[in-house]
This record gives structure tokens, C-alpha cells and sequence, in this order.
């Protein structure tokens, strides 16, 4: 890297980091909660809107009737697995979380199904999160409309930076907006219930407007009416998308790290139902007006409002009406709203290395993704679920309705695996346990994870259904692609440790070869071919001999000569190459040599000038780095690289970290 | 290559052709005309109508009056260079042609500059002629309209694969067409001569059309209607491209090379001027009306012909009005017409690779282009050429009118120099010559050539004051940039030689290292680790370790019992890490036992375990490659890469040319 990049990264990634203050980056409770809290408690923007949206498809009525109950239904739900979820903390706290559970209890085959299912989840965190906060500045900041991928894209490039940074740096910097949008959006509910209390809350703006259902969905019968029902039920769990996070980052909180995993886990449900039912309850209140297609479904007077109209988030309607008087209220919700959306993304950011750093351990997935970066953190998998996010912001130019479909399914299928894997769990220990006090605990926490793996199943179930056609089948697909991958990448880790291990009694892999047969390759006179010669030399090999390509007689007649006359001590033999190529008359030379005496091993020098600078290295033939490749599938041979470095290499060795370093000219 | 590729390169460039087949792909006469001359020959098809098009700007009845004369001038100077040209070819039979002639005579500066003249020349020849081959075939296809810069990068591809299977069969396929468009021309001139002597002659279809001149041009001054007639005669001297081309390929024509080529260029000469003035003494008798802009430009009774109207090339209307009552003829000359436009391209792909290669030879651009392919062609020339002729196609849209100013330029800063060169050439021969037979020759062959000289200066003068700021502005500026890379390139070679070169009476090249210091890279103990730990103990180094670099302290524990427990009979010592990295350690290892002992050779030995398939490879960590990479910079050391081969190696070989072979473990 040259001193210019070098500085960039230091800017954007800070100073490396020693292994032994690993210690130091792990985080207090009250870092904890926004760093992986942030997801669960940021749906409280785009879930109610969802919920209000699907049941205003069968018009305005429905949706005052019915949001609450369906609020009601997810804060349930988001209860049961937080109660279940405590309990997976306290039985694994090292943080393979659902994945571990499942692998552990149910077998290798359920934890990689979990693993593929919150893979996908993650990105589609990043991916909705951040669509969702743009489109949340979009409505403040028209200049934005239309470049909306554009700006998602970058403000993944700039999480990916800080995360790169390391995990400690990320909560502190994401802590204050975290903690305000709390404040702020309960701050909202207290105002407003004391408003209604006192009979002065008004109405919101679409308050006035009528809500017509979409073609179709006019009058709907019994069973249509359920089938709306459960979808906007299935909307409205984006809520609990992001409650997973804590348990698979136990290993990031300071010790005891199982219990104030399991204490942030529940303030976070408590703060996340809380906000959810409060903003229902005041879309409620102050009648609110919430369309998929709003320039058609809403009319004033009985007329569309069309495309004039602009239709504002439920939080921002809601804190339109209740700051009604005190506009500095309704600007600083509305920013802290947007900034956390984007901030939510980040819950992924802490999540997925972390999950693919222990695939990874496990032969899963490619072993880069173990390698822990400059700052402590998994760098390698940071940049994946950056580019996976932007990939997924791009195809659905960030729009949420279209990524929310995909969210969701993942989530559930963990959840269920997990809390189904939690009840062997328990299984297993009770088998053993004899302490009655600890047989009763074991016994009320089977039961909770048993309501849990039952709640959870039923809902993935309802998601299935209701959500397969609108692209949760695209996430399933994913999930799908990845498991295979996964499970083809660990067979080929599997095969190779097979083929390469040696028993401690196998005495033949130590045996020595009976002779060192160095081979020096020559293009011309100089340098660098001399001081091959020479190391070559000063190794003693049983037979030594220099070998040059006679690609064009008149070079090769002249290079003879030119070795005659300087009177080198070593023989030089000429190899036809009627092809004109390097390469093969090489290999083939080498593997005669072998044919005639197996036990031997052939050693081939190849002189090499090292140049500086990568345009440099355009000018030279590459016939070396060839030559070497092919030299490397040939048994019994050993490639021995002499550079020699030109001035122009002097200084450059930090730069060049890639396989394309070092360059030689060989025959012409 | 896998098998399919294989095939496929097989199919596409045929079988590889040995070095001493080389002589069998010379050309005879009746082949080289259609190889060399198409491009002189084909402009006939779109030299008339640059220069009625720009007549025509004033309004038709100047384009009657004047359009032959412009045509006589092209003529001399045509005949003018070809009689200098055949000076060229004898007395430089090496094939050089203007770079060897302006290099020789004139210095290296001279001949770099033709070079880059003429490199750009090949590019706009391939860009020129390909494009007027797709306009022409768009007016008989209407698909092809709106599609024509697509059609033309498709045609370049074809070309180019042709021209990868080898000279002389492009040579048999290219010329039954350049001979039939020859014919069919020649043919048109003599029955369109016959009817007009003969009286019945009709006019063509835009004969009663009027030609208005475009606004600007209605009554030109003096010095305006002289400005307008040499822009005709610049556009029209379009015709001369090409006929350098011969003088560059005389090493390609049988023996008597010279005389062949000579003689080959006096044909192609007399066919062109020939083909030429047929075409526009029959555009003058049939009373074509041509316009740069025939929507407005043309009026029939009064009123522009508008949109609908489709204006066919000269060569057509002539066609239309020649064959009048015989329509195969029409159909004909219009189908040879398209074809030896998109053929002449092919002049292009035979000398550019030769200049390129003989350039590559004089150190003025990269090795690579001088490297022979598999089919005697100079393959990295002939994609270049291609490829930056579909990327002018694709910047021009495949229009001619833009890219022909463009052309020209080159050809005649190339005729100038060559020119004056051949004046010095005769001068210095002249001194040494005794003999008055030979003298007189040399002395005519001065004056042709100084004849040639200056009409070429003036009319590149011409070119350059009427076509500059029409686009042969760029077509200087990308010659500038040429002539500087060419430069850069020959300095960087020679301080690479002057670096490398040793002096025959320095022995201290020839010293051996005092002592062998010889480490064997451990991440594990498989059978790479033990193969690489036996060869380097084969080698009897003066001191030998094995060496592990200490990422995680457990393992590198474990590894120490299990070393210490199989009883490898060498000390394996670990190299502390605090950053997790493997290459610095190793590298700063390396350079402490050579600061303590400089006189000694370090040897690294490298165990690596090679897979077979490229998707394998990212499963690995590229460390080994990495390191590798970095030692190279490292003086006193030599890198040797034990490669043990994995099963999913064996017959990957041939697929893998790249540096990305080989992969390793290490640390982790």
C-alpha cells in the first residue's frame, strides 16, 4: 500500500490493535442495549405502518377496528420469545445463539438451516433499515427523491467504515441517537395520553380524509377477512425482527455476561412493546389515515386526492397531532426516527460477523471470514453483508414495501429451530439433574420454550402463507442456495484435512529423498542469473545443471557462446521449443528427470528481477509466475524463487500484498 | 483451459503451428493485392462521397463543376506516392516500412513518431472502414438501423478471430471478394463509358432533385470557395490510406520480396485511381446530387425531400443508373461493396501486429506484442488493435462522417517523414557509390522521393488547417500521448538492462554464499509440512529450523507436544504475533539472521498444498502467495515452494496459466 492508502486506512479503520486488549472491547449494559437493540426497537417506525397499510386494503373502518387487536397480537408474540429467548441466554452464553442451540440440540443439518436463515436476516436488516430511514428523509428532504438507492448505498459504505473501526467505538458513537429516540418516542405517548386525558388531543391531517378499499378487497367474506387479518399480523412482526441479536452476542457483554444478556433482553422487550402499542394506539386516537396507494385510496369530499398529496410516516402524522403547537417536537422526532433507522443496520453489522467468524471456525464457510481485521473486528464479513445490503438496495431501488416481503421469514424459522432445540435441551439435562430446585427451574423453562417453539412455528407458518407469493419465496430461495453452500464448502474442508493428514506411526512421509537434482533456469547473462547460479551452488546438489529455451537459435547460439567465453562452471543445455513456448519444454524436461529416478527431487532456480511499480510489471513477460504454476502440479518438483530487487523495488514491499508481485523475463 | 475451451480456442485460431513452418505462410502476389490493397481499393466506395458531400455544402452546381478536378489532384498525388513508395520497398525490403525508414535516416525521435502515427492510422482503418461497411449494409437492411455500433464491435470480433488462425488464410478468405468488388467496379465503369458514348446513359433518381447549400455557404468569396475546394480534396485523400500499408508488409510476400511488393503496389496504385475517377465522372454524367444533410439540402420542386428520404452512396445511385433494366447488377455491386468495406479493415489487422512487434523488439512497447501466438500471428497486437477499434466504433456510434476526420492525418505525417528520410537515405548512399549506372538510379530515386516529400508535407499541411478542429485534433493528441508512452517504455527497459548487466571481468557475481541458513514453514504437521521438512534436510544446509508463527497461543502449545511427540528430528521454533499477522514476523525473522550474517543466503521453504479448482482456492487463505510475495523484496533470500498435490490437482494443469496457483495454509 502506498503512504497515501496506508494513511486513508488509518483514518478510516484507526490503529491496529494486539490480540491481549481483546478484553477491552467488550461491552457495559447500557452500551449493550442500543448497539443490539437498535433493530427490534427501530420496526417501532415501519411496523405499525405496515399493519395499518395491509388492513387499509379493505378500507379506513377495518383498519380503526381492528390495528389495535392485531398490536395486541405481535406485542404477544414479542413477549413469549423475549421470555424464551432469556432462557437461551442463560443455557449458552458463548454465543452461538441460535445456531449453536440448534447444531447442538437438533444436529449439524438444523444449525446450518438456522445459519443460512439469519444470514439472509441480517442483510435484509441492512437492506430495510436503511431503505426505510431514507425514504423517512426522503419525505423531509425532497432533493432526495429519486436518488433514493443512491444515498442507501452510501450510508452503508459509511456504517461499513465505522464498524470496521471495532465493535466498542460503534456503540458509543450509535448510543445517544438510540437512547433519544427512546426518550423522544416515549416522551410522545406520555404527551399524548395526558392530551386525551384532558380531552385536547386533535385529530391528525389525514384524520378528515376517507380511506376507499383497493378493487377487490370492497367486501370481503369470512375467510378473506381472516386471510387480511393474519397478513397485516404477519406485517406487523417485522417488530421482532432484530430480538435474536443479543443472544448471539453474549460473548460482547462484560461478565456476567449470561445475566446482563438476559436483563437487556427484557428492558429492550418491555421499551420495544411499549412504543409499538403507542404509536397504534394514538394512529388510533387521533384517526389517522394510512394507505398502501394513497394518492388513490384516500379521497377528500369523495375525490382522490392524487398525486399532490404527500402521505406522511404514522410517527410523523402522530407527532404532527400531538406536538400540535410545538412544532421543535414534531422536527427532532422526525430526525431521530430517520437517524435510527439507519443506526438499526448496524445491529447486522455486530451480528453477522460474529455468526460468520463461528461458521467459519466450524469449516462452513471460507476460513477469511475467521481472520480478525486491524481493529478486532471481522473485517471480511462486514465488507460481505455490505455488499449483499447494497446488492438488495440496488435490485429494489429501496423500497421498503418490496424488501419487507422478504424479511420476517428468516427470523421465524430461527426463532422456531431455536426454542424447538431449547426443549432437548432441557430434555437432556433433566435426565441427569437430581437437585430438585434445579429440576423445577429446568421444568418452567422447558415450558417456556416450548410455548415459544409453538408460537413461533405457528407464526412462520402464517407468514408462509400469507407472504410466499409477495418474495418471502425469494428469501427462502436464499436460504436454500446458502445452505448447500455451506454444506458443500465444509466436504471440501473435510476432504482436503483427510487427504493431507499423516499417522503418527507413518515413518514414509519422513524419509528423505535420495537426490537433489537443481536445475537453473537462464534467459540471458546477468544478475540475477548469476546469483541463482551461485545459491544454487551453495546448496550442493548432487547433479546441477543450467537449462535455457531455444525459442530463437541466433539468442540461444549467442547466449552459449557469452557462457563458454565467461567460462561459468556449470554446464548449460539447451531445450528445443518448436511451439515457441517456455513453459512446456520445462515441465517436460523436469518430469523426464522424475521418470528416470522417482526418489529424487528436482529443485528448479529461477532467477527473477523484483520491480516496483505494478505498470512495471506490464512491460515484463510473465513467463516466470507461469512456468511456476504449471512447475507446481508436477509431483516431486521444488520451485526455488532468487530475486534480485531493481532499485525501483527499494520501499515498495509494504504495497505489494498480492500474488502478482515480482516479475521475469525467461527465454526472450 | 478446460476441454470445452480448448475445443473452442481450437475451432476459433485452428491447431498451433510449429516455428519452421513459418516460411509456408508466405504470400504470393494474387494474394497479397487483396490482403494489403483492400483498404486502398475499398475507399472508393466512401472517398467520392466525402468529396461531393463537402462540394455540396455550397449547393450542387459547384459539386458538378469541380468535383473532378478535386478527383485528378487525389490521383497525382496517389500516383505521386506510390511512385515513391516503390522506392521504399527496394530499397528497405525488411519490412520496417516508414518506422525503419524514418528511424534510419532520420533518428529514433522520427521513427517513433511515424510508429505512433501510424498505430493510430491502423486503429481509425479498422474504425473507419468497418463503420462505412455497416452504414452501407443499414441502407439494404433497415434492422440494422439503430444498431449499427452494436453490429460493428460484432464484426471486429469476427475479424479478429479470423486473423488469430494465421495470415494466409485470411489472405484465401478475403480474396475472392476484394477481386469480385474489383470486377464488379472496373465492370460498372466500362458498361456506364459504353452507354453514355452510346447516348443512352439515364440519369440517376436524385438528378432532379436540387442541391441548396447550407446556410454559411450560399455565395462563398474567393478565399472561402479555396478553403472549401482543399477540404474537399483533404476529405478526398481519404483514397490514399492503405497504400503505406504494402511497404510494411514486405517481409510477408514471397521471393523476390522487393520486387513482388513493388510490383504488387503499382497494381493496387493504378486499380485505385482507375476505380476512383470512374466513380466520379459517372456521379458527374448521371447528375447525382449528394448532401452532408439530404433531409434539408435537397429540394424537390422547391421543397426539402424531409425525413422519408433515404440518400444511397455514390456507388449505389451510379449502380441504380449503370444496371438501369438489370437489376442483379445493382443488388450485386452494393453486396460486394459492403463486404470489401468491412474486409479493408483486415489490412489493418495485418500490419498493425507486425509494427507492433517490431516496435515490442525495439524496446518501445511491451515484450508481450512481440511474442508469437499459436497460429505465427502476433496475437496481443491483433486483439489491441481490436480493441481499441471498438471502443472509437462504440465513442463515434459507428458514424463515418465524424470518425473520417479523424483519419488522414496519420497517414501523412508517416508519408512525410518516410519521404524525407528516403532523400537522406539516397544522399548517403550516393557518397559511397561509385558506380555511374547505379548512381543515376539512386539519383532518379532522390527526386521521386523528394517529389513524394514535399507533396505529402503540403498536403498534410492542407489536412491539418481544414480538418483540425473537426476532430484531427484528437487524432494528433492521442499520437502525442502514444509517442510519450513509447518513450517512458524504452527508458524503463534500458535502466532495467544497465541495472542487470554484469561486466564480463567481475567475478564478485560469481561468489557463493559462505553459508546456507535454511527455515521450513510450519502452520501444522501434515504431509506438505513433513514433504518440505524432508526436502530442505535433503539439501545438508549449514543450519536448518523449522519455524511457526504464534497466532493463538493454544494451538501453536498443541503443536509443539504433537512436534515433540512424533520426534521430528529439527527444532521447531514459534514466532510471537501480537497482531495476528503471519507475514511480518516471518519477514523481520528473516532480516535479523541476515543483518547478523550478510554473506549468507537465507532459503525459505514454503510447504503448499495445491487444489485444482479456482472456487476451491477462496476457501483457503492466500498467506503462502502474500508472503511469498514479500520476501521477494527482501535481499539474500530465496523463496522454495514445496507444493504437495491434492487429488483435485491432477490434470488441472493445463487450465491454470495464472499466478493464482497454489494454495496454502499457514497460522490458522
Amino acid at each position: 500500500m502506498p503512504p497515501s492508502g496506508r494513511i486513508l486506512k488509518r483514518l478510516l479503520v484507526g490503529r491496529a490493535m494486539r490480540s491481549d486488549r481483546l478484553g477491552e472491547t467488550l461491552l457495559p449494559k447500557k452500551l449493550a442495549l442500543p448497539i443490539f437493540a437498535s433493530d427490534a426497537l427501530s420496526s417501532v417506525a415501519y411496523a405499525p405502518d405496515e399493519i395499518l397499510l395491509t388492513l387499509g386494503l379493505a378500507g379506513g373502518s377495518l383498519a380503526m377496528l381492528h390495528s389495535w387487536k392485531i398490536g395486541l397480537c405481535v406485542v404477544f408474540v414479542m413477549l413469549v420469545v423475549v421470555a424464551s429467548y432469556r432462557q437461551n441466554v442463560h443455557a449458552y452464553p458463548s454465543g452461538g445463539g441460535d445456531y449453536e442451540v440448534a447444531t447442538t440440540n437438533l444436529g449439524p443439518r438444523a444449525g446450518l438451516t438456522v445459519a443460512s436463515a439469519l444470514l439472509v436476516d441480517y442483510v435484509l436488516t441492512v437492506a430495510v433499515s436503511i431503505s426505510s430511514g431514507v425514504q423517512n428523509a426522503a419525505a423531509a428532504i425532497p432533493f432526495i427523491r429519486g436518488h433514493e438507492a443512491v444515498l442507501a448505498v452510501a450510508i452503508v459504505a459509511v456504517l461499513t467504515a465505522m464498524n470496521l473501526r471495532g465493535v466498542r467505538e460503534s456503540g458509543k458513537t450509535f448510543a445517544v441517537p438510540v437512547y433519544l429516540f427512546m426518550t423522544s418516542v416515549i416522551g410522545m405517548a406520555l404527551v399524548g395520553l395526558f392530551r386525551e386525558l384532558t380531552g385536547n388531543l386533535p385529530d391528525a391531517e389525514s384524520a378528515s380524509l376517507q380511506l376507499r378499499p383497493e378493487t377487490g378487497f370492497e367486501s370481503l367474506g369470512g375467510l378473506a377477512l381472516v386471510f387480511l387479518l393474519l397478513r397485516a399480523f404477519s406485517s406487523g412482526c417485522a417488530a421482532l425482527t432484530g430480538v435474536e441479536a443479543i443472544s448471539n452476542g453474549v460473548p460482547a457483554f462484560k461478565k456476567p455476561k449470561s445475566r446482563n444478556a438476559a436483563t437487556t433482553l427484557l428492558m429492550m422487550g418491555l421499551i420495544a412493546v411499549t412504543m409499538l402499542m403507542s404509536m397504534i394506539v394514538l394512529a388510533t386516537w387521533t384517526g389517522i389515515k394510512y394507505a398502501e396507494d394513497p394518492q388513490t385510496q384516500l379521497l377528500r369530499d369523495g375525490r382522490p386526492v392524487g398525486a399532490s398529496y404527500v402521505q406522511d410516516t404514522i410517527m410523523g402524522q402522530v407527532a404532527k397531532a400531538v406536538f400540535q403547537g410545538f412544532h421543535p417536537g414534531v422536527v427532532f422526532v422526525s430526525i431521530v426516527a430517520g437517524l435510527i433507522l439507519i443506526l438499526a443496520a448496524n445491529t447486522a453489522f455486530n451480528g453477522f460477523p460474529v455468526l460468520g467468524s463461528i461458521l467459519a471456525k466450524d469449516g462452513y464457510l471460507p476460513r477469511q471470514l475467521h481472520t480478525r481485521g486491524d481493529r478486532l473486528a471481522f473485517s471480511n464479513g462486514i465488507l460481505i453483508l455490505a455488499g449483499a445490503a447494497a446488492f438488495l438496495i440496488v435490485l429494489y431501488n429501496a423500497e421498503v414495501t418490496k424488501l419487507i416481503q422478504l424479511y420476517i421469514v428468516g427470523v421465524f424459522v430461527s426463532f422456531t429451530l431455536s426454542q424447538t432445540g431449547m426443549i432437548r435441551h432441557w430434555n437432556r439435562h433433566l435426565r441427569v439433574e437430581r437437585d430438585p430446585a434445579a429440576r423445577r427451574r429446568m421444568q418452567r423453562s422447558r415450558v417456556i420454550n416450548a410455548i415459544g417453539a409453538t408460537m413461533s412455528g405457528t407464526v412462520l407458518v402464517v407468514v408462509l402463507l400469507t407472504k410466499f407469493v409477495h418474495g418471502a419465496g425469494y428469501a427462502i430461495a436464499a436460504m436454500v442456495v446458502l445452505f448447500f453452500l455451506m454444506l458443500g464448502i465444509h466436504r471440501h474442508y473435510q476432504r482436503v484435512r483427510d487427504e493431507l493428514r499423516v499417522s503418527e506411526d507413518d515413518v514414509s512421509a519422513q524419509l528423505l529423498p535420495s537426490r537433489v537434482h537443481a536445475i537453473v533456469l537462464v534467459s540471458k547473462i546477468h544478475k540475477p542469473t548469476l546469483r541463482a547460479l551461485a545459491y544454487a551452488r551453495a546448496t550442493r546438489p548432487s547433479i546441477l545443471e543450467a537449462i535455457t529455451v531455444n525459442v530463437e537459435p541466433d539468442e540461444t547460439r549467442a547466449l552459449q557462446e557469452e557462457w563458454d567465453r565467461r567460462g561459468i562452471p556449470v554446464a548449460l543445455k539447451a531445450l528445443d521449443s518448436p511451439y515457441r513456448e517456455i513453459t512446456r519444454p520445462v515441465v517436460d524436461y523436469v518430469k523426464s528427470i522424475r521418470s528416470g529416478h522417482p526418489r529424487d527431487v528436482v529443485v528448479v532456480y529461477i532467477p527473477e528481477y523484483v520491480l516496483g511499480r505494478w505498470y512495471e510489471q506490464l512491460l515484463h513477460n510473465q513467463s516466470a509466475l507461469r512456468l511456476k504454476g504449471r512447475l507446481l502440479f508436477t509431483p516431486g518438483v521444488m520451485v526455488a524463487s532468487v530475486p534480485w530487487q531493481l532499485e525501483s523495488s527499494e520501499g515498495q514491499e509494504e504495497r505489494l500484498d498480492g500474488p502478482s508481485v515480482g516479475s521475469v523475463r525467461l527465454g526472450k
